[in-house]
């Protein structure tokens, strides 16, 4: 059997220990391309270059089994140019991450990991993203390995359903601490922002987004509940954003 | 009764003629505060400031009516920033655009004004993102003027489902020419892209991203059809991504 051609990025850039990790967990199971962004793209949401150039450059390397490509643009573009420009034809499966932090709940959408595993998903590429909840660099990826392979050989031997894209998280445990998966729906949680108002050396004023994540949603069948009970979340997301249930309110408007 | 406050912002920048329509349509439906990008942000999708510093800056006009401020950030930036430490209260409605072009099917996920209006329906405001199918900065936007104002205050009156925001598409025609408005469903439809590749002055290769909308949705109830007919669209919009359908399938699966 051929084995598959697999599409590995991510946002935190391809010198991430994350992204590194990712590779190496891949490189058993198919022809690995990895195309990442050139430097971090955190908080990128679905954002694409449009009013600028983009530039690619192959990183030479001794392993012939891995083909690796940096890119100055976005997570999506990455994908977008892999797909088009560096592989010629659809990869078999996309793999994002694993992403220095959560990208549980609406954290979805501001997440460039996932914005890449999404984009994916539209060309019609089977696709995951994966995230850790730990922002550090020294993360310790280690402890999901087993649990990163298994959920990559499920999706290559069950194929994902049309138009769904998974997003996996970790809760940041020891292997033997972690209950298991779950499969779940998004949790209905909020940044409650808060700006750090401060002045330049100059005297003008600036500010810096921070807060705090609230989560409002006490259902027990949400990615939050999963990963703080000590379990593996895996979401199954689309990009259809139509609010279908709201179409027949609608309707009764007078517009 | 109290006038609405009424939050104003967009992707194409504070002096697009688009939000410029836009603020002459509401300031007369209540208490308007205008915040938005002070450069364009298009195809921004929901990207946010994490990494760097937002600066604001309140524009002087004599129109005690309307207060002004431009944002460094981006559209969802603007909505974050205008809530928390300009307006300090909850809007009783955001409105963001009119876009410069359409924001019509899988164009809502690069989409900037889709971020803002999605990113204060987040914040439980509710909210419409308004766009016309034209990207000339010369777009005439009198065409469709009465059915912008007719949209918002339909919503003004209605409420919005919880969780619902409207995304608004407007076909390029004379007023007399649309046929109507229709609540669509966002139609599957993907860009086929091209990179054009060249060489810059100094020998390096470098790409811009193009390409071409296919809509291969062949429904009548999506907004790509209403807009080809000569119809208004409004998709009613979620941010849940979870494809709900799905769960059931992936719990089948050996994980």
């Amino acid at each position: 059997m051929k084995k598959p051609l697999i599409l590995v990025t991510n946002d935190d850039g391809i010198n991430a220990p994350g992204i590194r990790t990712l590779i190496d967990i891949v490189k058993e199971l198919g022809e690995i391309v990895v195309v990442a962004p050139d430097s971090p793209q955190s908080a990128m949401g679905h954002a694409i270059t449009v009013n600028d150039t983009l530039q690619i450059h192959k990183i030479e390397s001794d392993n012939t089994q891995i083909t690796e490509y940096m890119c100055s643009g976005t997570p999506a573009d990455c994908v977008k140019i892999a797909k088009n420009e560096i592989l010629k034809v659809k990869p078999d499966l996309c793999v994002s991450g694993i992403n220095h932090g959560a990208n549980s709940s609406i954290n979805i959408l501001y997440s460039g990991t996932m914005s890449a595993a999404i984009e994916a998903g539209i060309e019609g590429i089977p696709s995951i993203g994966f995230s850790l909840a730990d922002f550090s660099w020294k993360a310790d990826f280690e402890q999901i390995r087993p649990f990163v392979k298994k959920i990559i050989e499920e999706v290559l031997s069950n194929n994902l359903p049309d138009g769904v894209i998974l997003n996996v998280n970790f809760p940041k445990l020891k292997r033997e601490e972690i209950k298991g998966i779950k499969i779940c729906r998004q949790a209905r949680a909020k940044y409650q922002e808060k700006f750090d108002k401060r002045v330049s050396p100059f005297g003008k004023e600036y500010y810096w987004l921070s807060g705090e994540f609230v989560n409002e949603d006490k259902g027990e069948d949400t990615d939050e509940w999963a990963l703080k009970n000590g379990y593996i979340s895996i979401v199954p997301v689309q990009f259809d954003l139509t609010a279908h249930h709201a179409i027949q309110q609608l309707n009764t408007w007078n517009l």
